[in-house]
């Protein structure tokens, strides 16, 4: 039962996740006459806004992780069980692909539909890597020792993490592979997600070793990692 | 004499808060030179500013809820009792009202003058249900919990949903009946009112049974939910 | 000796305060290329950001009134003393007007120039009736039950302020001596002054009495009140 | 053991920082279609997000200073130790240089390539003096009071700070060195790099020996001040 809702949690906090991050991307689109930045300064603060509240609302449930990379590392580090593990992720996917469609809905477009954004190459790759190293940095360093405010340091994380890398900072494979089925501001070209989502990878497994050293009492955190 | 001093917050706190929407909706549109996502960039940044602290103020006094959808959602569940109820929802319209009106003076226009704004069909109605969907969980998620960040997880959320749905997230009936009172930024066309508010309730009933089995100990939520 | 301390601490609070309002203003204005919007929204996070901080370092010396009508109000419900409170006020003006040369010196501006900057009639006073009003709401609301959060509610509360007035939310008589000597964005007219204060001190009053009878318990309310 | 945790801690912090403050102001002003006040409120949002997590992740491995003005004033109070100070020192000032690289190779651009922006003059120099006397401020008055907020005080103080002074507000010489290597949005010339450290020194000087009288009971803050 614990797990069932612990599922549910993750599926519906990852689909509100998408919502936010693809809907405020096209109304920013749509509203900024043609000034990008307008766009994704309404874009990161909508994503952290509900950052904030989606985290604050599902921690107690579930840890909050909406994101595979966060699950992956948390069961390595040895909090979430290699048993529920696969459950997390896969209604982390679920949810996220949900969470597009429910944007693309609010905003009469289709249900899905393919992205033709190009993001690709080294220096979108080393910024995924980073991006997710830093989001795992905050998870481990945070959670043990101050779980309060975890809504709030990754919510700040991820409105910088737009602005500082030249990918956007997806920072989560569930957010890629589902970004990919809209045509949207927010939107990767399906052929760019296993590039993304291996940078992440990299980058969460980098954090969380570094981390095991430089932070090591946070080596017991429980999936209630948030 | 508690109930008298409950509905006085709900009243002056709703007042406050349409002051606040409708006033900077039209700073917003008046100072942004026609580009709508800064004026809207404006209305939600002070929307959410002004959700801050009148939750934070009201909350001890009413539970600040502000809102009749919140109302309603709390007798359901057992917090308000059904006398106190309809005196909230009252006091919430009233305020509304009031506040409408001295954002018009503030800014020197007629005390009401009905909106021309359109807002109707599929799309914004299911994005008014998802708004008021995603507020209802963010109460019942919360407000057991840690009472005390719900000024700031409701005021992260408003500010992204102004941004994620394509209704710009009314999420409130006393606020949408009142907003269809200014013919300004954030003004509804009174004809387009009964559909917002439809959607708004089916989303809070909707959120409010998925949060009974989903985070069952926040059953005993009094009325002090924020 | 106590008292002296809280002296320098209003006058470096209100001076650092002016600094921000005024610096910023003027930043904003020179790089927003004409848009006012984007001017204001500068000057309204920076205000608040400074806010947040001057409040949180000198709230445990001095109280961190840092403006005249918060003294005030806090005299008449039997916080500050009548022979700290002449003290407190002349070293807050004395402080905001040392803050605006600060602001022109760090723009290369010359130390004192009156603003012609216009800022009248009725709808400008309802303005600055309303937004002290709220001010002091929040301070009487928050101060007593959760002094912890009142760094954060007053700075939500005047970035929000700034946009939904007409006036853009002065609400505060030494702030607006102050302001009268820059000819700069965030300037007011000399002859202006005494009508923004006038209807900032009745607004404070109005807020103050409601809330001795809303939220009797916040009477105690001591000098130390944010 | 304890020191080399201390030394990465701040190594690592730092070149995080500076990825954050470089590469925001990269991509700010690449999408803000030369309005550059769109691109310092990129800026300084992203600076100021990243600063709340830093500081909440690494403020308990080694204090989260992130600026050797910050180290010497804390050892000048008896903080930090004179062996240590070097140490940190060292650290900021090599993470600095490595996060401008990491945001270099971000947007593509060379490792390091020199800065060609004029930032010289008196009224620079005194926004710097002002903005590192403002920082000090918030840290001896917040840290030992309030350390759970110092992340956010902190945050709030740089995002206005951007704002309100002509400067843009470095107040850290590790950063300032650092931003000498790119010659990007927030870059400076090497000529200009001396004033600047210069300027904040004395200003760190300065609010330590008023603060040492101020708030006298954070005379014993230990380098965990954060």
């Amino acid at each position: 039962m614990r797990l069932a809702r612990a599922a549910v949690a993750e599926f519906l906090g990852t689909a509100l996740l998408l919502a936010a991050v693809v809907g405020s991307g096209i109304m920013g689109e749509r509203l900024a006459g043609g000034n990008t930045a307008i766009a994704l300064l309404a874009n990161s603060l909508a994503t952290g806004g509900a950052l904030v509240c989606l985290i604050a609302v599902f921690a107690p449930i579930s840890g909050a992780h909406l994101n595979p990379a966060v699950s992956l590392a948390d069961a390595l580090r040895g909090g979430l069980s290699w048993r529920e593990t696969p459950v997390y992720i896969g209604a982390q996917i679920a949810g996220a692909i949900v969470g597009v469609a429910a944007a693309n809905v609010m905003f009469g477009l289709p249900l899905f539909f393919a992205s033709h954004h190009v993001r690709s190459g080294g220096a979108q790759w080393f910024s995924e890597f980073l991006a997710t190293f830093g989001l795992l940095a905050i998870i481990w360093g945070c959670a043990r020792h101050r779980p309060a405010i975890v809504p709030f340091t990754v919510a700040a994380y991820i409105v910088a993490a737009y602005w500082f890398t030249s990918s956007t900072s997806f920072a989560n494979p569930a957010v890629t592979i589902a970004r990919s089925l809209t045509d949207t501001f927010s939107g990767i070209r399906p052929d760019d997600v296993a590039g993304f989502v291996a940078a992440q990878l990299l980058g969460a497994l980098a954090a969380t070793a570094l981390f095991a050293w430089l932070a090591p009492q946070s080596g017991e955190a429980s999936h209630d990692l948030a």
